[in-house]
């Protein structure tokens, strides 16, 4: 396949099927990538992909990611190839009369970027505390700060997000008319992800009670799909 | 880079990191494909590489995949392309004393192959109710089956898991000793996902209840994630 071909055939940023759900709002991928703390991370070294799911927030106009130093998909990651992510939240069982028409509730953002190491020391530590704070808000303030080894021994990648897209569904189902007077149950199974009680370290200090950050979690109604 | 390099630097299956969570048992990686519902697909188009989210049955050793035939990612899947894909479930956030050993618990696999088409009628239609009882276990015999133009205008996909591998964290932080009297918080928050009241659509004919397959899924304890 020629270059001219695959662009043609398979544009980057461009969604070809049901526009109608496509939402290219740069706020709306935002909004999406915050509520989500996994991002499946593709790329491809010599014409294999690879799909890797990593811990992601954002930062601005692009993501962080991190890892070992240790970690070669780090290190392909940051030789600056051509990365792709996706990120996907399930919201719900959309169940039709037909079995062709049963579909899902979700919200996904596609993005793609090259991705660059986070070199600089002060901007490392500052990244990996919006690293754990968007993760768990209010957590790197409790915790213990990175020391100068902790530091050397991990990667952080910035992707900026220049291609970025939503896709979302949202809603019943959509059956066709002719289907619409058969006995047969059809409307949405919402899914959500809770945040269960916490469980203490089996070593936790004596008399630690549970921080802030974690009674904020468990009081909050709904919580993220993956 | 060369061929050679690539392999070197980028082997398929061999998961570098983290050895002691790496498991390669098939029946494990199948268990948390059977828990999920979305996996994220990769594949590479004149190096650019794509990850789109899609439902997915597992079948035997194979992945079922649908999508519409005017869909270019169908096509592209349908060529045969070297495949690549992840299915993550996240269990847990795993908060330690320090900020560097914050962690999740999880369990993903990932999975290299390359799709075909299935083309044969009685095929295709077995591999579309599997999906739908897959995801919905069943649903299939409760909704309307597909006729003939559903059929035709729906492209079903089966990727074999030739190369498969699943990496798992469970369990508590593991602190520094050095960080274990330190009065801070450390322990686990579950993620979980649960099924919610199902929301019967606007026009459901009159006097159809909720049926088995969604009272099954809404009084299962758990669900998944993702």
């Amino acid at each position: 396949m020629t270059d001219a071909a695959a662009k043609k055939t398979f544009p980057r940023q461009q969604v070809r099927r049901t526009k109608e759900r496509a939402a290219y709002e740069r706020e709306q991928c935002y909004a999406i990538l915050d509520a989500a703390r996994i991002a499946h991370v593709g790329f491809s070294v010599d014409g294999q992909p690879f799909v890797i799911p990593m811990l992601f927030a954002r930062d601005g106009d692009s993501v962080l990611l991190h890892g070992s130093v240790a970690s070669r998909l780090q290190i392909q990651l940051a030789h600056g190839i051509e990365t792709c992510i996706s990120v996907t939240l399930l919201d719900g069982l959309v169940l039709a009369r037909s079995q062709f028409h049963h579909s899902v509730n979700y919200r996904s953002v596609v993005a793609f970027g090259r991705a660059h190491s986070v070199d600089n020391p002060a901007e490392k530590v500052a990244a990996l505390i919006h690293i754990v704070d968007t993760l768990i808000p209010g957590r790197a303030s409790e915790s213990r700060a990175g020391d100068a080894q902790e530091l050397a021994t991990t990667t952080v990648l910035r992707l900026d997000l220049t291609d970025i897209s939503a896709k979302v569904r949202s809603g019943g189902p959509k059956d066709a008319s002719a289907d619409l007077g058969l006995p047969i149950w059809s409307g949405v199974v919402p899914l959500l992800t809770v945040h269960g009680q916490p469980q203490a370290a089996a070593d936790l200090t004596a008399g630690v009670g549970v921080p802030a950050s974690v009674l904020r979690l468990i009081d909050s109604p709904t919580g993220t799909t993956t």
